[in-house]
């Protein structure tokens, strides 16, 4: 790939991706994770991979005005037709197309080709470790979830089976706490599980912090 | 304090508080945090720390609408009135809204009585340890203050000066990392120096885990 392709690329990634600025770290994040993880690979296709990172999550804007729909479908058929009008063969843009396509952790859809896998798990990185809980917690700021809910007796519920049971520590014990098992690659294996302590140490701590708060109760000094 | 007293103060907080409901989240756990204090201490006025933990934020919303305003100050006003038209003595309404007064971080009011300094230390302990670190990154998806700024080389700015630079990076360095000798009863000192570890741990190890991602630069693979 030419600078001037790249350039060009990263300027669409930023037009589709205008209201979204502090997700555009998430891109040069997964972009940067999928350099490292290409560079334990061999024979990656590295013009496909750089620009399936660049535009993975272009579909995002439309997913949020239209939450059924999905971005990563979206986002295939967006990138298709860009790179399609840049001149690139019907095969290349359509591998990178599969790649965006296949690149949700909850989908049905795996992952096939080398540069797929490595797109999907550099993503997946991006939910494991300390970047995962702090993804997580500024999310649960724009989105108004709650760090946690208490039940009537000052306990933590993680999970009553209802939609007003959804909090951070939910989204950890059901999302980022299995994310570690959800990977292709070993260098991407290898990266998650050296996060993995730290993230668990923050729950735990963060966890007994707030239980502890709660262990005195007003009713002792009410009349 | 009766219950039905401290029904009433909870349901003026829940009014006064509509627009903030996860701030109410940090209102209990501020008043647990004060009642842990106070059964450290002696000759505590227990009415006072109560309706003061309860209301101390009130004037928040007030400060949202206008910026320039300060919310302790507001609220100390306002609870003064509310507890005075509930039956309050004008001496213990004005106790607690001393408290109100003073219990903000960034203030040249520093609290004076006992129960005005285990206000300030419980609403203090929020910024220390994890619970402090997870408010600072809930409160930036709120406000979409970045989690870092990385520069054109893909170093990571803590701070340039200038407005820009404001993110969660910044404001552990500025703010959180300094909370720990802020405390005036040695419960709270207690409590904060026992979290500190903590929070120093998570800063250290997403500021590496988020260097280590932009080791390799993209320049590398292109023409």
């Amino acid at each position: 790939m030419t600078k001037t392709e790249y350039l060009a690329i990263e300027a669409y990634m930023n037009e589709k991706m205008q209201d979204s600025a502090h997700d555009k770290h998430h891109v040069y994040r997964v972009l940067g994770g999928a350099l490292d993880i290409a560079n334990h690979e061999t024979d990656v296709n590295m013009d496909v991979l750089i620009a399936a990172c660049l535009i993975h999550d272009i579909g995002r804007d439309e997913q949020f005005k239209n939450p059924g729909t999905c971005h990563a479908k979206i986002g295939a058929c967006m990138s298709y037709d860009y790179l399609v009008s840049c001149g690139w063969s019907t095969k290349k843009a359509q591998h990178v197309s599969d790649c965006i396509s296949t690149h949700r952790f909850r989908s049905n859809s795996p992952p096939l080709s080398l540069e797929a896998k490595i797109l999907f798990d550099s993503d997946k990185l991006e939910a494991a470790g300390l970047i995962g809980i702090a993804r997580t917690l500024i999310y649960g700021g724009q989105t108004k979830e709650p760090l946690y809910i208490i039940d009537d007796n000052g306990k933590i519920v993680i999970d009553n089976g209802g939609a007003d049971s959804v909090s951070f520590f939910q989204e950890y014990n059901f999302k980022l706490k299995n994310v570690y098992n959800a990977f292709y690659t070993d260098r991407a294996k290898k990266i998650a599980k050296g996060r993995q302590q730290a993230a668990s140490n923050f729950y735990n701590c963060l966890h007994a912090e707030i239980t502890g708060i709660y262990d005195i109760s007003v009713e002792r000094y009410l009349e």
